[in-house]
C-alpha cells in the first residue's frame, strides 16, 4: 500500500519536473483526495500552489480539506479571492468550520469575507459552540423531510437536494424544525410503493444528542447504535444538524490517541508525532515530569527518616526497586482497565463499591503468587546461589509480606482514583500508572518500614 | 442518556412482571435493538427467553446479534431447531461468523446444521481466514452491479435485492469477478438520466484491502479515506467481501483498547471489564507482574553490589526512587508516543533515525530544565529547610547529572524499543511503560553510581 503510494509519487514527481502539466492533471484526477493531500504536503512552498492548481474544482477543495493546517494556511495566503471563494464554495461547513479553527485571526476573517452569507452564518453558530461538544463536531447540511411527503417526492427531493448534503443516507423527518422522525434512503428505495407517505415508513424513535453533549459521549452512541449519522438538537429540541460517522471516527481516534498521552504523562496535543516540533514535544512533556519529580521528595524524605534502619539492615535497600516497581504496575493494571471502561461508558461512578471490591480479590489472589514466588526466589538466588547471608528468612518473609500489601494498596488506589477524578470532574485518565506510581512509591515505602519494624530488631 | 434507560428499563421490568405481555411486547418494538440487547442482559434465566420470544422476527436477530456471548449461549441452548434457524436467517453472515467464534463446539454444530446452505458456506469461507485477518472482518452480502447496465437498472437491481445486503450505499461494479470500479447510490440517485451506463459513471481508483491484510491496517484505512465500506479482494484479485465502516469502528475501539492494555502490563481480552471474572483478570495481569518482578532481580543486585558506596554517602540512596520515576516517566513518554504512531499508521521502521534524533534533542532540554530545578530544590529544600548536611553541593551536582543522562537513556530506549519491536514481528505497545521502567531502574543505578563514583570520594 504504502510502497505503491511511493511510486505514484514519484512518477507524479518526474511529471512535474518535467512540466508535463497535462499528464500530470489526468493522473492527479482519478486519485483518491486523501492519497492527493499526502502527495501535496511532500511538495515545497513554489511547487504546492502549482500542482493544488491543476485539480479540477471539487477535487480541489476535498484534498484541501485533507491537508495538514500549516499547509492549508501557506496555499490560503497564496490564494486570490476568487480561487478561496471557489474552494469554500465546494466545502462541507463542519470541514469549513475545522479549517477556520486553526487558522490565525487575519486569515479566518479572509475566510469569512469570501465564504457565501449562509455559510458564513452556519459557521459563526457552530464555532459558538463549546469545543469538543457535539455542537462542535456537527455540519449543519443533511436532509430534512416533511411527514406528509410521499416516498416518491422524497426520493425526487434528495434527487434535487442531495448534491451539496453531507449525507444523504439517513434523512430527518422535521415538523416546525422539530424532529419527530428518521428514515433511510434504503428505507425509501425498499419501499414498493411510491404513494406511501412517509409519516408511516418513518422511525419514530430516534436517538439524538444535543449540542452540548460530550464528544465522548456521541462516539460511545456511534460504537453502540452503528449509526451512519447522529441528529443533533438544540435546548428547545429543535434539529440543528448531524454527526456522520466518519468525524466519529476522527473523534474515535483522538480521543484514544489523547487518554494514552495523558496516561503517558504528556499534556495531549493534535498534531500527529511527526509533525511536532521539539520544543513543541518539552513544553507537552516537562510539566508532569517536573511535577512528578518534585513529588518524589516524599520518597526521598521516607527514606532519609528510615537511614538507620536500612544501615542495621542494609539487605533490605535492594529489595526497594523491586517493591516500588511491582506496586507500580499492580496499580497501573487497575487504573488503566477503569479508565478505559470510563471511556467506554461501560463503567460510572456508581460503580466504585463493586470495583474496588474486585480489585480487592484481583489483588489478594496476585500478591499471594509474587510473594511465593518472590520468597522462592529470594532464598534460592538471593541467599544461596548469590551467596549473600544477610538474605535470612525473616528478611525473605519482611518483604514477602510488604509486596502482599503493596499489591493491595496499588490496585485499590489505581481502581479508584480514576472514579473520583471523574466524580469531581478531572479527566479519569490522569489517575494513570505514573501519578499512581508516585503515591504508591510513598506507600509502598511506608508499608515496607512498617512490616521491617515489626518483624526485625531495627 | 443512561437514566432514561434506566427509567425504561423499569417500566418494562414491571409490566413483565405484571404478565402484560401485550404492551411490554408494543414498546419493545419501538426500541432499538442495542436498548433491547443491554435490557436482555439485566434478564435472569427464566425471562430471558420469555422476553425475547415475544420480539418481532427482525428485531429479535438484531438484539441477539448485540448481546453478549454468554446470553447467547444460553439462548442458543433454549432454542427449538426452528426457532434457532429463525435468528439465523434474519442474520447477516459476518454477525453470524461473530458468533459462532465465541461458541463452544457442539453449540457451533447445531447453529451450522439450521443455517441454510448457503449461509453455512459462506460462514466457513470467512472462518478460514486469519484471526484479525481482513477476511475474518468482512460480510460477504454486498450489492455488485455490472459495468453494461443502466442507472435505473442498478438502482432497480438494488430495490430487488437490497434487503438482504449489508449495505446498498456502496455498490461494486465486478466482471468476471474481478472489482472494477465502484457507484454509490448517491450517484445513481444523483444521475439525471436513468439510461448512462454505469460503466460511465462508476469510480475506476478504487481502493481495497486484501483478505489476509490485518484489520489494524483496514482501521486504518477508513480513517484515512472515510469510506463507508472497503471492498475485500482475494490473492487472485476477485472481490471476496466488504467491510463495513460500524465493524471498522469496533475494530478501532478493540484495538485502542488492546494498545492501552498490553501497554499496561496486561495480557489483552476481549471481554469487558465489568464483565470479567476475578480469575479472568489474575490470569491476564499475574504474567507480567512476575515476569517484571524477577527481572527487578537485577536492579536488587546492582543495589547489594553498591552497598558499601552507599554506606559512605548514605545521602544518595534517598534520590534512587526520584531518579527511577523520572527515569521511567521520560521513558515511557517516548515510547507511548511512538507506540501510538505506529498504530496510526503514521511512523514505520524505516523513519526509526529521525525519531531517536528528535528524542535525543527533546532529552537534552527535557533533563537539563529538570536537573537544574532538582539542583535548586535539593539545596534549598534538603540541605536548607530540612537541616540535612549530608546533601552537599557535590551530591547535588552528582544526583544532576545523573538526571540528564538517565532522562537521555530512557528516551532514547523509549521511543527506539516500539520500533525494534514492530520490526522483529512483536506487539510494540509491549515496549510501553512497564517494560521500559524496568530497563530503565537498571540503567538509571548503573549510571548513578558510575556518576557517584567519579565524583565522589567513595
Amino acid at each position: 500500500m504504502l510502497d505503491q503510494n511511493t511510486f505514484v509519487e514519484q512518477t507524479l514527481l518526474r511529471l512535474l519536473d518535467q512540466k508535463k502539466y497535462h499528464s500530470l492533471r489526468d493522473i492527479l484526477a482519478t486519485m483518491n483526495p486523501s492519497d492527493i493531500a499526502y502527495l501535496l504536503e511532500e511538495l515545497d512552498e513554489r511547487r504546492l500552489p502549482l500542482v493544488f492548481r491543476l485539480l479540477p474544482k471539487e477535487l480541489a477543495a476535498e484534498a484541501f480539506v485533507e491537508m495538514d493546517s500549516d499547509q492549508q494556511e501557506l496555499l490560503i495566503r497564496g490564494f486570490s479571492d476568487t480561487e478561496l471563494k471557489e474552494v469554500l464554495d465546494e466545502m462541507f461547513v463542519d470541514d469549513a468550520v475545522d479549517i477556520v479553527e486553526e487558522m490565525p485571526a487575519n486569515v479566518v476573517k479572509r475566510i469569512l469575507a469570501q465564504a457565501d452569507p449562509d455559510m458564513r452564518k452556519q459557521i459563526n453558530e457552530i464555532l459558538r459552540y463549546p469545543e469538543d461538544s457535539a455542537g462542535s463536531i456537527m455540519t449543519t447540511e443533511y436532509v430534512s423531510l416533511r411527514p406528509d411527503m410521499t416516498v416518491g417526492e422524497a426520493i425526487l427531493r434528495i434527487r434535487r437536494t442531495g448534491v451539496d448534503k453531507e449525507t444523504i443516507y439517513t434523512c430527518y423527518v422535521t415538523q416546525d424544525r422539530h424532529l419527530i422522525g428518521m428514515v433511510s434512503v434504503k428505507d425509501l428505495l425498499l419501499c414498493s410503493n411510491d404513494d406511501t407517505p412517509i409519516r408511516e415508513i418513518m422511525e419514530e424513535n430516534v436517538i439524538s444528542v444535543s449540542t452540548h453533549d460530550d464528544q465522548e459521549q456521541v462516539v460511545q452512541m456511534f460504537s453502540k447504535y452503528n449509526f451512519l449519522a447522529l441528529p443533533v438538537t438544540d435546548a428547545e429540541g429543535r434539529m440543528v444538524g448531524i454527526v456522520t460517522f466518519d468525524d466519529a471516527m476522527d473523534v474515535m481516534e483522538d480521543e484514544a490517541t489523547e487518554d494514552m498521552e495523558v496516561m503517558a504523562a504528556m499534556l495531549p496535543s493534535d498534531k500527529p508525532y511527526a509533525k511536532e516540533g521539539v520544543f513543541e514535544l518539552v513544553k507537552r512533556r516537562i510539566p508532569w515530569l517536573l511535577m512528578l519529580m518534585l513529588s518524589a521528595t516524599f520518597t526521598g524524605l521516607i527514606i532519609t527518616h528510615f537511614e538507620n534502619a536500612l544501615a542495621v539492615c542494609t539487605a533490605l535497600t535492594a529489595f526497594i526497586p523491586m517493591l516500588m516497581g511491582t506496586g507500580g504496575n499492580s496499580g497501573s493494571q487497575a487504573s488503566v482497565a477503569v479508565i478505559r471502561s470510563i471511556s467506554l461508558g461501560e463503567v460510572e461512578s456508581k460503580d466504585l463499591p463493586w470495583i474496588v471490591w474486585k480489585e480487592i480479590r484481583v489483588a489478594v489472589l496476585c500478591g499471594v503468587i509474587l510473594a511465593v514466588c518472590n520468597f522462592v526466589k529470594m532464598l534460592l538466588v538471593d541467599r544461596l546461589l548469590m551467596n549473600n547471608p544477610d538474605i535470612t528468612v525473616t528478611v525473605a518473609l519482611v518483604v514477602c509480606v510488604t509486596l502482599v500489601f503493596v499489591v493491595l494498596a496499588a490496585k485499590t488506589i489505581g481502581a479508584s482514583l480514576p472514579i473520583v477524578a471523574k466524580k469531581i470532574g478531572l479527566d479519569p485518565a490522569v489517575m494513570a500508572s505514573p501519578f499512581i506510581t508516585t503515591i504508591v512509591d510513598a506507600l509502598s515505602l511506608l508499608i515496607y518500614f512498617a512490616v521491617a519494624s515489626a518483624m526485625l530488631p531495627l
